[in-house]
């Protein structure tokens, strides 16, 4: 990005600023979904910054620009917003936020505007916290960027489609069904769903109006009488919606309405009714035209832990899933290594392409579930590192020499949504590459086999992942674990296994959630390692004890091989060593009839015990 | 207690409900201080109740009595609530507690009575949220106890004394302007102390106004003007002060008024004024006179985490009153074996009273640290067991058979306060008593070697203690670890080892906190285990790492062997094992110049490597 058009777009929106008697603009990285892969439409804050980063917060006023951005961005960020005028602001634990800033360099009588349309109202609560003491008038109902992006792209117009009914147990009448015995639960009369993958779940529909997640633009007004007029009603684009789906819908109960219909909708609840949002999932936008006496019920969707949760059925086609993803990434490993041991000049651009090569041709295969992190020595220890044609490293190594690359990627197939990543050693490596490996092996072992009650608090768990890497002086800046939806969003709540996160009861650990499990290590300039395979919750089988309670345990569904030649074995324990060899005598069993030739010859190779 | 002057009392509270109008009255067991000891005077739940649990709420109406307690007490509770007609409520996550049950039951303007001398600020805040939407009134301006315990008795009057000065490092003056640098910190005006360890620490003065805990009756009001007239004021019982102690306040800068004097003296605060206070740590009486325009800011009193941050020169003291402490247990348990050897039949109640008598010989002794439990067999299986002369055990075990016996004990030092639980094996022990015994030392290992994030909430790191348990499907539903005061109570804050527990940032863990690391495990009707010592937060010597941040780990404090007679070795790992060895050789040479004959074979035989 040429840093001078840049600087001319803050420009042009300091300009319109000044003609709008607005003192300075929040633009944060947002939609009408709080959703995390944007449409283009709503990529404002990198359209304006040229900050390519998934998340960030830019302020502009007369004489300020600066992007508030965590830890994983810095270095990136940096980079990206050098000339343009834009200072870089490391958002940290304790360190002043956007807010903090805005609240300390504001005059009282000031006036910030945020388009509402992507601002929840769980961030506007925290604006106005902030500027009410301070007299600073908070402007959300208008969207300056109009006026500045004037050739804004449109939004996505990609057609629905059903999810494959052989991978769907539970009909969307009875998901709606579930969602009104919850809203029952907490007293509501209307429930307002903005959340993509929460409407893609409960409708049993998908879409492809973002990159990566299988998801389709639109919001959700559930009434809870199911006799009232349009009880349940999907805002969206009509033109998205095939004659056949809508018939569908209607039979479960849903009717069709306009995507910007849902305003007018929502302006028809009375002082009588109490609408169930989940705050952080709803823009105060799209609620504009209700009236102020409505009620509110402000908590979690209630289709958000039934999405967390998954059935058997669910469970076992993931497996299947897994089994597809393990068989294509031995084709992908078998290959990659031949092609480095032939003397081929490998870049990490080429480990993406072939990831996705061998990922395409197994069956149910939809598109690849995020951008592939390809990143080798030092682009690895930037967590959220990816290799672009401008910007990419090839995985050279001098003679004697070694590196590590870090691959973490994933795909959504219909049957089920993958996360993995591996580490791969590339020339020789040494004892350092080996110690921080092993460590992070044990952190990864200590969470796949860990009990826990059930019910508690997934952050809680987080102290049994690290205490390994802890015992050793390290850590790492991200979190342990992250829900993963099925043929949904990879990440997805409510749980956690992240000890920064708080600790409410929403977040409670229940039988049938899919996690993933990925402790890290990250080395600034030399190399990063991070182990993931997903978990499930599982109830423990034949319990041998019952009276203190229920457990749950994890039981690993991701099927690949984990680089034995990385390890330092004096390092491990015999707990640790035994429960790695019989994963792999697992992966080996699940994989051996799905792969042959050089595929299989490698996954035998490298499923021997140690 | 006989159940019939229980019954009375209960009928004569209620004719003074109806006489003064009022529909129910909650009786909190807390005093001015929110104290976890009371005197006499305010054992009000008690008196009314006969039950003699240190925690629970009861609540009475015309037609309803029924006191709230948590499952420590149930068992006990049922006992002493029997024929009384008040019902036992069990207090249990997710269960309804007594303000659910008092918004559920009363009507729209009914009437709540609540001494206001004895409620905190949090407490009262509770009640409000609960009672305001449904306009119950809450009334706490009267004390209706004072009609119904007319023999009520007096104030405890014990005269104040100097901590041993050899074994104070800081001046009183010295914690004053620590205190004022916190209160400028938050930006306060005035700081009410009303917490009794926040004021013998801050004043280096001791008392005895109640049982185990070395504190004194008083309320203190600090200034942050120190020009001001009376810049720091302690209100205390005049008599309890002698002439030295009056002079050596003063040229400390803290003058003496009376100790009903407070209401008063908050009643001298204007609408510019902040006062800070901790509202868990104040009541609501104590600010009856104060102006509703006095601003307040509520949060943990400085003091709070100033006290808990020992210095080395404190924690010094501590290794050595914990050497004499472990002294004093080996002459315990050599005596006790050999009695028991000799055929004597002994009861919990001897195991109390030989573990006073050789702690009392002890340098520095000053009192127990908090009232022993010894208990044996289904008795240990009560967290919160204590035998009294009327219901105590004998330590009988049929021919062959065996037992367990878990003594939770401590001492008042004036060089450090004590606390440690040990589990004895009576006769033979079986298999499993040695599994439930291992897993629980394994627990205590695991916490006890554990490296953490220097400043982490300490409630994150209770799953590292409890993983093992979990892992064999045990758990036990009390907190790992508490603080633990320097010469004060033997329980106190912020940190708190509990994965219950919410974990916001006063809850950090830094260097010099002294907590206990006490892991249990109980099996109802048959018997309790739990393993416990202190341990500081110390920063890891000599980091092998730097780039992750800073280490805590923990040293252990405690010095007394663990009974390795009832290990399972077979469920040791090498790291456990190497770590218990560790530790006994420490605990014999800590202690091998302190006691002689059979204290020192004892200590010589049970300090030998597994």
């Amino acid at each position: 990005m040429n840093k001078k058009v840049i600087r001319d777009r803050i420009e042009r929106l300091r300009q319109t600023l000044a003609a709008q008697d607005l003192t300075a603009i929040i633009v944060p990285t947002a939609d009408p979904h709080l959703s995390e892969y944007l449409p283009e439409y709503w990529q404002t804050r990198e359209w304006l910054s040229g900050f390519t980063g998934s998340a960030g917060t830019l302020v502009v006023s007369a004489d300020f620009a600066g992007l508030w951005a965590d830890s994983r961005y810095w270095v990136h960020a940096a980079d990206e917003l050098a000339d343009t005028g834009i200072s870089l602001e490391k958002l940290a634990p304790g360190q002043p936020n956007h807010i903090d800033w805005l609240a300390e360099h504001l005059q009282e009588g000031d006036s910030v505007a945020v388009d509402g349309n992507v601002l929840s109202i769980a961030e506007q609560d925290r604006l106005l916290n902030a500027f009410d003491a301070n007299d600073i008038t908070l402007i959300t109902e208008r969207d300056v960027l109009t006026e500045v992006w004037t050739d804004r792209p449109a939004l996505p117009t990609a057609s629905l489609y059903v999810h494959d009914a052989q991978f769907v147990a539970q009909s969307a009448a009875s998901k709606l069904a579930a969602v009104r015995a919850g809203m029952s639960d907490a007293g509501a009369t209307h429930h307002l769903l903005s959340s993509l993958d929460d409407i893609a779940w409960l409708t049993n529909l998908r879409g492809a109006d973002v990159d990566y997640n299988p998801v389709f633009l639109a919001h959700m007004l559930i009434d809870a009488d199911t006799e009232a007029l349009n009880s349940a009603t999907l805002f969206i684009d009509n033109n998205k919606v095939s004659s056949e789906i809508a018939q569908s819908l209607k039979d479960s109960g849903i009717t069709l309405a306009d995507y910007d219909a849902v305003q007018d909708a929502l302006g028809t609840l009375t002082a009588d009714d109490l609408l169930l949002l989940d705050p952080s999932k709803v823009a105060v936008g799209t609620l504009s035209k209700m009236g102020d006496d409505v009620g509110f019920i402000e908590q979690m969707a209630p289709s958000t832990l039934l999405k967390s949760v998954k059935s058997n059925t669910d469970i076992d086609h993931v497996r299947e899933a897994m089994r597809q993803d393990g068989a294509a990434l031995c084709d992908f490993f078998a290959t990659f290594e031949q092609r480095l041991r032939a003397g081929e000049r490998l870049s990490e651009l080429d480990v993406d392409s072939m990831l996705i090569d061998v990922r395409s041709r197994q069956p149910h295969y939809v598109s690849p579930s995020f951008p592939t992190i390809a990143g080798f020595n030092e682009n690895g220890a930037l967590p959220h590192y990816r290799a672009t044609p401008e910007k990419f490293s090839y995985l050279d190594v001098s003679e004697g020499e070694g590196g590590l690359l870090l691959i973490d990627s994933g795909a959504q197939y219909q049957n089920g949504t993958t996360d993995i990543t591996r580490v791969v050693g590339i020339g020789q490596v040494n004892a350092d590459h080996k110690r921080d490996f092993t460590t992070v092996l044990k952190a990864h072992i200590a969470l796949a086999r860990a009990y826990f009650p059930d019910g508690i608090a997934s952050p809680l768990i987080d102290a049994i992942c690290r205490a390994p890497l802890w015992q050793a002086q390290m850590d790492y800046g991200h979190g342990t674990g992250h829900g993963v939806g099925y043929f949904l969003n990879v990440h997805e709540g409510p749980q956690v296994i992240a000890y920064s996160a708080s600790t409410p009861k929403e977040r409670a650990m229940k039988e049938g959630m899919i996690s993933s499990n990925e402790p890290g290590l990250y080395r600034e300039g030399k190399w990063g390692i991070r182990i993931e395979n997903l978990v499930v919750n599982m109830p423990v089988g034949n319990p041998a004890e019952t009276e203190f309670g229920d457990f749950l345990n994890f039981e690993t569904i991701t099927y690949c091989p984990i680089d034995t030649r990385l390890i330092e074995p004096s390092l491990l324990t015999q707990i640790e060593s035994d429960w790695l060899n019989s994963y792999h005598s697992q992966v080996y069993a699940e994989l051996k009839d799905r792969v042959d030739g050089a595929a299989l010859d490698w996954l035998s190779e490298r499923t021997q015990a140690i």
